[in-house]
């Protein structure tokens, strides 16, 4: 939970700086909300009953489905364009497995309301400022935009077989390119020429120039693609104007993130370390997030941090702090008439901006000290009654088991601060451990 | 959910600052672990339902049933002292009033598995602590312990019937002492000088030095008494020490929370301009917290932060944020062809420190502005081709309805983040606006 709330914390703060606003909605929808809105599996994993008021509701199973219809119910109190984030835990019957639970955090954001790029561009950037509060520096973002595809199909007159097309399409990192064109033609129906011209759009990489400039000359005869590609290419440059590095930008047009639910550009974010693992971060844009609510037309971008995810990424890779402990110093105590002193002495430290746990029994030193340990405090003061006397108390270094004696005193207790923040500095946590 | 939010931030901050943890738990327990665990009123309430598995699970009505359990089955591995936090919505299908929702969330803290004196007087410097980081100066904690009233009660041979008798004596505020003394005599059958013994010992105010003295009077004849004194005397002597201000502790032998759970040291706290709202953060000792779930012994100390009341205190005393804005600047933007300046501007501005909102469309400026004005914007940055040419933006107080030209350019941004942050420290918002 110390990494979760840490995450979340991050999140908060990053959704926050560009202006999304939080939101919170109940945990149970009325059925009729939830039923019938995601697929055949999240009907069946749906967590439902009837209430003691013999209402039929639903626990929710994500969090777009709620803002769909909070958007539909107060779009017209909230105005255009809305701008929300909400983390929050949602939950599925299905088969529990590592990773996969029956509860877990989603941490949405979404523009509610605006067609322009630049809420396309701005969740991009929102993406890197993210990983990058995070402290992850090794990631990519890789983009797309669906007209891309949807113009070649277009062109190629395959517009009405998309969805096959795009099902065989999404298996090409894992089958290749051979059985990838070998399915569009048996259960697409496409020629082997069109099989062909949809693996060559996506098999396209390199620096977003050079991709862009490829996606022009298969796509030259669609006016869809080429509108596209010039969105594309806005996202690539807007992005990077908004802070997000160059490098970690790629354009791919095989990622497809589901076969109909959205319609503009999407995003996957993969960490160069685990790829494998799958993308932490995804989203992208729809056309009409409130249909299933209302008439008003509410077009709408947004993507999902998979926290999740990241955690077990960042536990395989090591990253994950180990400690237990939320403040770094432990204040032992044995000299049960100096109680006093003790909570004054934490007291001060706190005001000085450090966590300080006073262990609450006056036991002997080992057990104190094992505690500190075993829950991986940085640092233990430890001060009797010579100490106190001298106006010294020890400071002991967790990490490098050494002790320095450093004057402290009620009145003047900056040099002790100072002591601490030193050692806390050089044993410095990894990685989200300190908020 | 702005101000809540914080509220949430802040109580983390103050509970990780004492080395609490943070937990969390399933929001569905087997039914069979939540049911009997309160009272009549929260099994009735209780939402419960078989699942696709054919368990029978419910949605947990507090955090401290979980707690229970939670430490019950894993405290041999969580070792003592197991300080954790626990911040998270709870379902009760309840009759819904101002102030009482099906939904709610509750802050609790607790440390488990210790008898200790150090521990009480930790729960009353965390309240003081996380009430003064709130934002509010005044508060008063009330406290108790519940071993004075058992030994009065002792030494007045009512101990067999102290439930009568406390439930008498919660009534004191709202029926008066004479009313209270008459429910004594009829309802638990004490003599008239019995029930006069305790609504004195009920009535001690003033002054911790004057209440403990008179308590010691009321209560010379009981060793349980005067070691319940002694007890309050310290826990109120080391809060201090501790950094908690001596005016706003209390000590109150009428107050009782509940009638069973609690054994030892109880608190409430009181907004001193709102006290009928009711006490916002309440807690207490008790002997044996997870007595229902093992045979281990986990005596343990806690307290809880009603954060729905205190919203709704807040909001009373006009103490509440008005805006929705979670950044305090807007970039207008009206210069299509400067698209990537707004972008650099806003991103410049984020690095150095502040939230920086972009309006996603070019539109008309006075749109743009409507928007910073309903959304309750500090600082809305205005820059045409003009502006850009001559290396300058207008810089709008939106409290104070004035434009400040800046210099700015995206090499030196730092003339306007002092101009911004001028404007934002001037208009300061109220509590809970800012992290």
């Amino acid at each position: 939970m110390i990494p979760r709330e840490r995450l979340m914390e991050t999140a908060r703060k990053t959704f926050r700086s560009f202006g999304y606003a939080p939101i919170d909605t109940p945990a149970l929808e009325y059925l009729e909300v939830l039923s019938g809105k995601g697929s055949d599996e999240t009907d069946r994993q749906l967590y439902h009953f009837t209430d003691n008021g013999g209402r039929e509701v639903g626990m929710r199973f994500d969090l777009t489905v709620p803002l769909a219809r909070f958007a539909a119910q107060h779009i017209s109190d909230l105005k255009t364009p809305f701008k929300r984030y909400h983390i929050a835990p949602v939950w599925r019957g299905e088969n529990t497995q590592a990773g996969r639970y029956r509860e877990f955090v989603q941490c949405d954001f979404d523009t509610v309301g605006t067609e322009s790029v630049m809420a396309d561009i701005e969740m991009v950037v929102v993406i890197d400022a993210l990983m990058t509060a995070i402290g992850i520096e090794r990631f990519s973002i890789r983009i797309n935009n669906r007209q891309v595809l949807t113009g070649l199909l277009e062109g190629l007159g395959l517009q009405d077989r998309a969805v096959a097309v795009l099902r065989a399409l999404d298996k090409l990192p894992k089958i290749g390119r051979e059985k990838t064109a070998e399915e569009m033609i048996t259960v697409a129906g496409a020629s082997s020429a069109q099989a062909e011209a949809v693996v060559r759009l996506a098999e396209c990489t390199g620096s977003p120039e050079s991709v862009l400039a490829s996606l022009a000359d298969l796509t030259s005869g669609s006016a869809t693609a080429q509108a596209g590609i010039e969105r594309l290419a806005q996202v690539v440059q807007g992005a990077i104007a908004g802070g997000a590095s160059p490098e970690r930008l790629q354009l791919d047009v095989s990622i497809a993130r589901g076969l109909d639910y959205y319609t503009g550009v999407i995003v996957e974010t993969f960490l160069d370390d685990l790829p494998s693992i799958g993308s932490i971060c995804s989203g992208g844009r729809y056309d009409n997030l409130a249909g299933l609510f209302t008439k008003q037309h509410l077009p709408g971008i947004g993507a999902s941090l998979g926290l999740d995810r990241l955690l077990a990424a960042l536990e395989k890779l090591g990253e994950l702090p180990g400690t237990t402990a939320t403040a770094p110093v432990l204040v032992t105590w044995f000299d049960a008439s100096r109680r006093d002193d003790y909570l004054r002495l934490a007291a001060n430290l706190r005001r000085l901006g450090l966590g300080v746990e006073v262990y609450p029994e006056a036991r002997k030193l080992g057990a104190q000290l094992k505690y500190a340990d075993d829950k991986g405090f940085g640092v233990a003061i430890v001060a009797g009654d010579q100490e106190w006397q001298s106006g010294q108390v020890q400071v002991k270094d967790l990490k490098r088991k050494i002790a320095i004696a450093t004057n402290y005193s009620h009145e003047s207790p900056a040099e002790l601060r100072e002591t601490i923040a030193g050692i806390l500095e050089e044993s410095a946590s990894p990685r989200l451990a300190d908020g």
